[in-house]
């Protein structure tokens, strides 16, 4: 056993020298060192659990240093970073500096290709093997992909593309039955028809012996691909989807054994076209708890390895508020349908899709579907809440605009995971929200200062039957009206019995929390609490700061804003969403159109990818965090009022 | 014959008396009335010739008050649009205030969803059809999707969704055997195999003489299906690949033989169930110019009916000069690579296709496979240009920012159709390009006045060695240097051999057109014309502008910004793009971090949709013509003075 000593390994080497069985073997201390390393930092475990044989097998076969490997989605990428020198850097996995949960470039030369949103390998690798053949290469070109990432459009795109090429591409499908949630789609049925007709599953031993009667193995055998076809799969599936797509089909195969992926990786890298190779693991692989609960244990923080219980205290997040209120209003409302995009769990949804099994809809990973989708079920009068995380949303860009916005349609769209994310990084961030949606025509958009506010926001949107969307954070909602209990399925945190009246929050208008004389801070969504504490640590300065909440960032507060530009002091807006495009351009927009000419600062996050941390890292390092704010703020102020002097 | 009366007959009545013998007489009358109409005014011709047939027999099983036909992409709705009343409006067609070329809920009831972006149908059909069975509806819901349309991931989403939940919808495949270009991809080699794998055709007589075998027909039988499928094929075809998603596959059918589209229709509404029903179709039927040219006829001018030849001269366009230019630089350069989503001829790449058909690539209607490929293509050292229509962009919003950007690639956007296009409308504007761009790090954003710099933008793109996107608009460039000639393919206007010197912009930096003391104009584009025709208006009545073209839209001109800030005059930003958003925006924001107070005001396209017209009677409308905006400085101007005479 290898356990403890991961980090001192050439695995390269290794790996080269260890037969099938050794390898088998040194799979149980590479799962050993992720339980016990992922119990510490957190992090994406079941996923990687699972093909711990599969990039075994990969790094045995393939030489991950000159050919091409990309993962899709990226998060079960840690195997390969621990068989490529970077075992010892696990401590630091996904804090500020570390090394990230998904492939970057920028981290080793065997990460490929930066993924972090789905099924986006097929393209890509597509695009290297072209690339490859036009430059005289010769190098293989792999992608990774599950059978979730497979539901995108963009996979599919990506199928028929190199189909019709016939570009020199592996495709491995990694099986696992499920993607994020449940996988969903009649995809996923194909699937596991697929592994059903077959005599389940290709053995080395059965592999091994057809490759004996195979003449071109060891050259180039496109042509005799149809062969190598007949051969290698114990019985024929007619009407796999990927052959009507003009790729090669071979599978299924267990993916848990070494051997047998061996052998047939050494027998399709030969094949002088698009490969699909169907292999089926198991998520969570080789622990127990993860096993049984996959979904917990995709993307987790530190936990009890013995028990699989996660460390720290359990809170009510805005996900949390976001379902339950939804869930409570659709009681009494039977126009009311929910639709997420493989996210379940991660939006709140799961006591939803419980309760309303006939009003929900997990679509799987096909956030434009879930829009278009949303805009047909409005054109029947239902009344749609599209769950989807800020950065996965950007996906369904165009369909938000015409499906939706165009025909003006009551859509409500709850975006979760707005802002930093922390840990995920620059794939995930939802720092670009408020850009991408700001422009667009007929759309509400709101952002809540804390869980009530949510709870408001979600009744209120029923109410202005036009486009909204409402974008709230990541982690804990501030709860001060509601209280909160444990909910009954003990895995999630419930709220009691929302009891405001009907009380509907009037378009446009932001909420004054604070009065000062000197500043005027104009705050959207969590940097509300941000801004309160800043006054607290400007009136400490000398500086008096009046705090506005501004509810709405389209349509932004013109009355509120004329008066604050009025008193001639220093306005500053400040988000969690970059400047360019955001709430604070908006603002500087409107008065010039105004002809007006305020004092006026923009906070936010600059115009550059940010990078995975704590977001609490992150804050201060990009001076968001109250303290840093308070002391650019008060130098912009100083700044001016010199100016005012020397005036 | 009905021709020259159409405009007087109620449909719905006469098409429910007309037996099919007599529609199939009656839609050569249809004919006769589109190809006469659309002569004079321009529109898509050849796709609506396809369905005449198709469209009457629709409107001759369902009722199109009640049923919902759902038209993707909605350029093929002429019929539909000239038997629901409106054949007297075509002399107004895509002409502002007239009738659209697109289905639109707001000019008549029996259009039920606005379309305009392909492959949302089947998305917004199960909409519509999941609404239905919620709020017990039992009308039919029908989406008509072209075997273009089909290539793009939301169609694929779409189906694998409704092939999951089995809702009932009728989706009619539209097989004409091509999108704008033709139809790429292995989709298409799947449905040619489809179409030939069968003894072609269904005919009428067959399905009726099957239909008397099927007893479940009269109610609905979707456990019957299977059945249904045995009779009404003529033979089994193993695997298509929408069998595989859980869809009832029938067909293929002839789509013009008007009896056997009735008989078909009949029996496949009865089906309780997601129905694939394929019908065959050709572009440009029974108009012997649009058959043999059915590219040239799918978006048309005035015409000579006679001949088929275009009215007008014809100019080179920044389409033009784009292909050319790329097609010069890729001989010296063997890393230049050209993609194109399914318009090929619309970007003006017939002539690189022909020329390096290894280095250029028609990926179909798949933009977002069309930017991730490039990415992938990029990391492997070669150049991509991606040519893709501003408003289809939309599509790949998320794929530019973490496949390009986030990853730095040298990927040049070749961004065509900038800003308004005119008759197409609302869904086909380019005015949001800058404000999905602008926000995005690492991303370079020119756009060119005139074809002289569009070349000399392209030939730049190449030093920059990041991603740069280049957004021109749609018609003629105007064209000082370059010597216009006409190209040996006779359908093009090609170019000379570019001469100039190898010389690459300088990033950032704007030029000073025009030299003034009053007022400055900052123009980005086709705006920067318009900007120098406002200076001379100006001059008239007294006021002194400077023009600045700002070459680079980002990273914006900060010196010169500055420098404009400090002369305190009027800085005026002026766009072909709405201002939310654009290059106003960032004009405004830049000053605001520079805390700086400059006059500014904003010009561009207000925060609405804009519907279609002729190009110059939308900017006359909105107020953007150089008349239009001379008044609109002038009056700011005198405000500003009359404040500074008051202060």
């Amino acid at each position: 056993m290898f356990s403890g000593e991961l980090t001192d390994i050439d695995f390269q080497e290794k790996i080269g020298e260890m037969n099938a069985d050794e390898l088998q073997l040194f799979a149980v201390a590479v799962r050993d060192f992720l339980i016990n390393s992922v119990a510490v930092t957190g992090g994406h475990l079941a996923s990687n659990l699972g093909v711990v044989e599969l990039t075994l097998a990969l790094h045995k076969v393939f030489d991950v240093t000159k050919d091409r490997l990309i993962w899709d989605v990226g998060h079960q990428s840690y195997v390969h970073k621990i068989l490529t020198d970077r075992a010892g850097d696990f401590k630091t996995l996904r804090s500020y500096g570390g090394i990230s949960g998904f492939p970057k470039t920028a981290e080793h030369p065997t990460d490929v290709y930066n993924s972090g949103h789905s099924s986006s390998s097929i393209s890509a690798a597509m695009g290297m093997a072209e690339a490859r053949d036009k430059t005289g290469g010769d190098e293989n070109v792999i992608a990774v992909i599950g059978d979730g990432a497979l539901t995108g459009g963009l996979a599919f795109e990506g199928l028929q593309n190199v189909g019709t090429r016939k570009s020199k591409v592996l495709i491995i499908l990694n099986d696992n039955q499920m993607s994020i949630s449940k996988s969903k789609g009649s995809l996923s049925q194909h699937l596991s028809r697929l592994r059903s007709s077959q005599s389940y599953l290709l053995t080395k031993q059965k592999i091994k012996s057809n490759l004996k009667n195979l003449p071109g193995v060891g050259k180039p055998i496109y042509h005799g691909a149809e062969k190598v076809k007949k051969l290698m799969r114990n019985s024929i599936v007619s009407g796999s989807m990927f052959e009507e797509l003009g790729l090669n089909y071979y599978g299924p195969v267990d993916g848990h054994s070494i051997s047998t992926l061996i052998s047939i990786f050494e027998a399709v890298k030969k094949i002088d076209g698009p490969v699909l190779l169907h292999v089926v693991t198991q998520k969570g692989k080789g622990y127990i708890n993860a096993e049984q609960n996959p979904g917990k244990f995709h993307g987790i923080g530190s936990f009890d390895v013995e028990t699989g219980a996660e460390l720290g205290e359990k809170k009510a997040t805005y996900s949390n508020v976001a379902g339950h209120i939804v869930t409570e209003i659709a009681e009494n409302d039977r126009r009311i349908v929910a639709i997420t995009a493989a996210m379940t769990d991660g939006v709140g949804l799961a006591g939803f899709a419980m309760k309303y099994p006939e009003r929900f809809y997990d679509v799987g990973i096909a956030e434009g579907h879930a829009v278009t989708f949303a805009a047909g079920l409005a054109m029947g009068n239902m009344r749609p809440f599209v769950f989807v995380y800020s950065t996965f949303l950007q996906r369904a860009y165009d369909q938000i605009m015409l499906d939706v916005c165009a025909q003006n349609l009551p859509v409500v769209f709850m975006i979760d995971r707005a802002g930093v994310v922390g840990k995920d990084g620059e794939t995930h961030h939802g720092i670009f929200d408020l850009s991408y949606l700001s422009h667009i025509p007929n759309l509400i958009i709101m952002s809540p200062s804390d869980g009530d506010e949510l709870a408001l926001m979600i009744r209120s949107s029923l109410a202005y039957g036009c486009p909204v969307a409402i974008r709230y954070p990541r982690g804990n909602a501030d709860l001060s009206n509601l209280e909160k209990i444990n909910s009954l399925m003990g895995e999630t945190v419930g709220l009691q019995k929302f009891d405001y009246d009907n009380h509907v929050f009037e378009i446009g208008k932001s909420v004054r929390l604070l009065e000062g004389t000197d500043v005027e801070i104009r705050a959207v969504g969590s940097m509300v609490k941000t801004a309160l504490e800043t006054a607290t640590f400007l009136s400490d300065s000398g500086i008096s700061c009046s705090v506005v909440y501004d509810r709405f960032v389209k349509p932004i507060d013109e009355a509120s804003l004329l008066e604050a530009a009025n008193k001639n002091i220093l306005v500053v807006t400040l988000e969690d969403n970059v400047i360019s495009g955001g709430f604070g351009n908006e603002v500087s927009s409107f008065y010039a159109r105004a002809s007006l000419e305020p004092h006026l600062l923009t906070l936010g996050w600059p115009d550059e990818f940010i990078p995975h941390g704590d977001s609490e890292v992150l804050y201060l390092k990009y001076g968001l965090s109250s303290s840093a704010i308070s002391v650019r703020i008060e130098e912009a102020f100083r700044k001016l009022n010199s100016g005012r002097e020397r005036a």
